[in-house]
């Protein structure tokens, strides 16, 4: 096992510098693109692009279900996707601590490479900064992406209409549930992994079906909560869902019992919310159930004219509330 | 003076962060593509892109000549440029320290904005993470650039010729002599600032007159001495330089000789390496003297097929000497 540890030299930008990129990041990233210029020439399809950047600090770095390279590939490919855009292209840009161990970035970088080729998505260009120790905690990771819309498809917060049905494509809080377990102060042992995954396959076939969806979004810090008082207030709509609907794991559940916690808050990073004209809601929840990643998808509730701008649930006891207003997350660095 | 700071609740994706975006960055960064969703939708002019991204994690963040924000821009900007692709889109991901004060976020903001504006790039899309005390220093940036490719240009570290001429845009060391002095642990005080500068416009005026340019680079971290053994390894080629044509500013030469450092390998962050050849060389400098951040161009010497993969000075006293190699940077954290 490799001792080798990460050292100020390897973010100078001299022949350490190179030496990383090239058994590291080059190795695993190996793609016609990839670039030893200062910029990645590229062509895309068309001149109608969609772009995005996500930086990662998620703590700890390694979880159930994935690492920090594989939750900064999914954030962007997922954005893309949520933009009806195939993602194409991808930076990473790493800030690392001293001392951080080489081998576990190979691990990182290997989970990044994996990731990317399940979304089709190249890694064409990086940067690597070398933080001193204690200048950084462990590794950063920023990805942006670019990927090419989709002709004829217009997605976007502001878009839902009363009427409309509300999807989400997976159960709910798993990743931040993840992430609150795997801190290990809780001492909760629970089997949660997150549900880190890379959702363009999902969307590219929801959009073969149809392209009369109003909005996607994925659900990640924040949860599902946050991102429908988003679409609220972006589309100047209501939002009614059932509680009874939202599918949860049971895992999760038991965490969420035990910590006075609501999943609808928990952060995810492979769930998406759909926002689709109620004709198109079935056959949206047959195409999501036939994807690997949307096998839990589940329809929760509607889009109303009532209650602009807020989040109604009907409870499982029979009740109406007000999903309560986002405000600060309970757990920082989730993502 | 707001004494208002940075809090774990701004980076977590919910009310304050959101707050954030709009009382900092979307204020500074307004134009019609910054987008509300999960990525930004664009059009290019053309198929062709280029694409580059960097990390900036410069301490202190602000210096004499500019602060991280400008840094952030000026970097990935002058990488886009170096391919000759005019900057079209940006974006900005964010990952601060909790406790870092708002008003000097908003003064980055500001920075990056003003920056942009004169490098004709938008900001397209952003994303802030916070880091908790101590798990971050204050506040590093990544901007990601695509840029639309110059047709009938193609420049590339691997295209220097035996016989180019070798210029650099501009005299050379003075940003990392700045961070260098910014670092107050020496005690050295002297005038010297950042040449922090974006460069597409110089860039541009150079090409509108020809495009038998062979390599653009810029050189940041690692400085000219570096980025010379760079060409000449990706060229298979040797280089010959002056020591005497080499323009280094008089309060640089002097804190390199108090320090027994060599400018050729500082860094600079407004200042490339042009290789083109022979019969474009004057009026390539002829166009540089007339632009802002070009007059103090200079010819320092040239590519040769002796001496492959190793630069070679002619120095000051008259004898020939092979420039180090280069290596680990005396500091880190220069940009």
């Amino acid at each position: 096992m490799s001792e080798k540890k990460v050292t100020l030299a390897h973010g100078a930008g001299g022949r350490q510098t190179s030496e990383l990129i090239h058994s590291v990041f080059q190795k695993h990233f190996a793609n016609p693109y990839f670039t030893a210029d200062d910029a990645a020439t590229l062509t895309l399809p068309g001149s109608k692009i969609a772009m995005t950047t996500d930086g990662f600090i998620v703590s700890p770095y390694r979880f159930p279900g994935g690492n920090i390279g594989k939750l900064s590939i999914c954030g962007t490919v997922n954005d893309l996707a949520c933009m009806g855009a195939k993602p194409l292209y991808m930076t990473c840009s790493f800030i690392i601590e001293e001392g951080f161990p080489l081998d576990e970035l190979e691990e990182i970088a290997a989970a990044m490479e994996k990731t990317a080729k399940e979304a089709g998505v190249c890694i064409v260009a990086g940067d690597t900064k070398v933080a001193g120790k204690g200048q950084a905690d462990h590794v950063f990771i920023t990805t942006t992406g670019v990927g090419a819309l989709t002709e004829g498809v217009s997605l976007s917060g502001a878009f839902a209409k009363p009427g409309d049905k509300v999807i989400v494509t997976g159960d709910v809080g798993r990743h931040g549930c993840t992430i609150l377990l795997a801190r290990e102060e809780l001492g909760i042992d629970a089997e949660v992994t997150s549900d880190c995954a890379p959702l363009w396959g999902l969307v590219e076939a929801m959009l073969a079906k149809t392209h009369d969806i109003h909005v996607l979004r994925d659900a990640t810090r924040g949860g599902v909560g946050t991102v429908l008082y988003e679409i609220a207030a972006q589309s100047s709509v209501g939002v009614e869902i059932s509680q009874a609907d939202v599918p949860v794991d049971p895992a999760v559940r038991g965490v969420c019992g035990l910590l006075g916690l609501d999943p609808l808050y928990l952060a995810n990073e492979g769930t998406m919310v759909v926002v689709a004209p109620p004709a198109e809601a079935e056959m949206l929840l047959d195409v999501l159930h036939a994807q690997p990643y949307g096998k839990n998808a589940a329809l929760i509730g509607e889009i109303t004219s009532a209650n602009v701008g807020k989040v109604v649930m009907a409870t499982e006891i029979g009740t109406r509330t007000l999903l309560p207003q986002p405000g600060g997350e309970l757990l920082p660095r989730i993502c």
